[in-house]
């Protein structure tokens, strides 16, 4: 009897410590997934790859892109990009600071920061701000869902 | 031969409509839920009933209030509602506008619209604004985990 009951509670234990040390590893495969996209993000941008640049946004008509007014989808998102930094020049450099990364719930996560963009004057001058973004795990891993990007008040 | 067949079609489009009206009814309670949280605020807020407005946030300390800079937990966002909107003249009168519901998936939801906040001079003046907000699924019913919200430019 006390024999099966120590078993009993090895059991439990053993099966308590491998649920939190899952969550942990996914804790920090979350947080270091999402961090890997945004340094994706800005390398590609000061390679001015915009092809690659858009892959971190998930290629749905339902995606958010939300500044001074709301855009709807992957494709005019992707329009927008391509109008608004036609360029190398208008792309500029793009840093990003001050991430950190807010998991929501499984398959949900938000990342905030700040970004600056170092341009020439013919280029668009420089730029920055904050931004929120919404992640989804997706089969092609995390890809950004919401873009709530704020411009700094210059 | 054809009967089992027959049958087995009938199950088949039973089971995908059950499945769609399942899905149309789960969007459908979504959106309206998140409505009417959004609906219980405006009207808390216009009663100048601060201690319900506030039960629209998930009570936890992973919350975010993001505007000119970001706050974190809900204790502090409801200590920074009552030092912002400290009596009912400075509170005024509060209207959502272009309210849309965006799901995301299991149990999160996003959401974005207008405010505009009708004050008297002493009170503040008018202001107003865009927010987006992450919605949670909780046991206590749909509750903003995440609140963006940018002033409009004077």
């Amino acid at each position: 009897m006390m024999v099966r009951r120590a078993a009993c509670a090895v059991l439990v234990v053993v099966a308590m410590m491998s649920a939190s040390l899952r969550a942990e590893a996914q804790g920090k495969s979350t947080d270091a997934s999402i961090r890997a996209a945004l340094a994706m993000q800005e390398a590609a941008w000061n390679k001015g790859d915009m092809d690659t640049f858009v892959t971190s946004y998930k290629n749905s008509p339902d995606i958010l892109f939300i500044g001074s007014k709301i855009n709807k989808g992957y494709a005019a998102m992707v329009a927008r990009y391509r109008a608004s930094y036609p360029t190398r020049e208008a792309m500029g450099t793009l840093t990003f600071s001050e991430v950190e990364v807010q998991p929501l719930g499984p398959g949900f996560a938000t990342a905030t920061g700040k970004f600056h963009l170092k341009r020439t004057a013919a280029g668009g001058g420089d730029a920055g701000g904050s931004w929120m973004l919404v992640f989804e795990k997706t089969p092609q891993g995390w890809k950004v869902v919401r873009d709530v990007t704020m411009a700094a008040k210059p």
